[in-house]
């Protein structure tokens, strides 16, 4: 799936999604959530650029540098990343188009890593999973995921199992996904055990 | 300027300057740096990728998209971020060609809310500047840009203030630049002073 980077293009999603297309993007939905979050200064989180590789620049004046040939590429991180309450918050987001699984080959392994590396160094890791068709939507722990990617049996996680192991994100208006609600537990569970 | 994103073009800058460009190009360094803390796992950082905005892509077969319209879109926050020691980080790196000063303009005014909005959240921001030409490089606290930026009677900071107000970094062959040295000493002054 090709990543579309801020800007123009949601505003032309939203045109065309209308009224009817409520809660069908979820990278908008988090963009709008973080903007939120922003605005009424809960935290600082923000989608980071879709890397892509530059290979041919046009340099007609300083000012207006366009590039003429650019490839995406395979990101190095995942997608989301701030500040929370004095953490370190680091996330991922992805559609389901299935009713009944969530395919493991839209994570990367180097991403699996990442995110328990990010969470070997004391920040807050976990993906948020859209069954896009269901319209639900859950934040799972990042320990949870890189457990049940590393020890799979199959090439997909059944959506029975974000049932029992995620937590449901209900759809709002202001926040549209208040998943720092979830991250509180996530603290609160964390200062409870220790590191 | 125009940053140029990962890949090749490092390398063709590596060949190209030699063993004389020692510590000339600040990005390669942090980058160098970064992978050095990756590897000895001593905290998860990253620049994050510059962002672009896409206006034409040619989508010829799925998996080779090629971009051929283009532009260099102005950041909304800072280059680099990470976690280390359960602290969310976030900096930027800037180098100044002159010997006496820094220029202000090359810092956007967003930047610095967005640094002073990384604090205020409990994480740790601040601001690495190379003057090129004298091959020192400084880091200063996230507070004192902001203050300085926000309290400036002219458009350029001296360097006689980064000498008084900034942590030398001693350049190393690895890590090249061991800023997470001065770090360390910005978490002991939190943990002294409390938030």
């Amino acid at each position: 799936m090709v990543h579309y980077p801020n800007g123009q293009t949601y505003i032309e999603k939203e045109i065309k999604q209308g009224a009817g297309g409520r809660g069908m993007d979820l990278e908008k939905d988090l963009n709008l959530t973080n903007t939120y979050y922003l605005e009424t200064d809960k935290a600082v989180i923000y989608k980071k650029p879709t890397p892509v590789q530059v290979v041919k620049v046009d340099y007609k004046s300083r000012s207006t540098a366009k590039i003429t040939e650019a490839y995406y590429k395979t990101p190095s991180t995942i997608d989301y990343s701030g500040v929370y309450k004095g953490y370190h918050l680091d996330f991922e987001a992805k559609e389901s188009r299935s009713k009944t699984s969530f395919p493991l080959s839209s994570i990367h392994k180097h991403q699996i890593d990442y995110i328990d590396n990010v969470i070997r160094h004391g920040g807050i890791s976990f993906v948020i999973v859209r069954f896009v068709l269901l319209e639900e939507t859950y934040l799972i722990e990042g320990a949870k995921i890189v457990n049940v990617y590393r020890n799979r049996t199959r090439e997909s996680i059944p959506y029975t199992w974000f049932k029992e192991n995620g937590y449901l994100l209900p759809f709002g208006l202001a926040p549209r996904i208040d998943y720092l609600k979830i991250v509180d537990i996530l603290i609160a569970k964390e200062e409870a055990y220790g590191e």
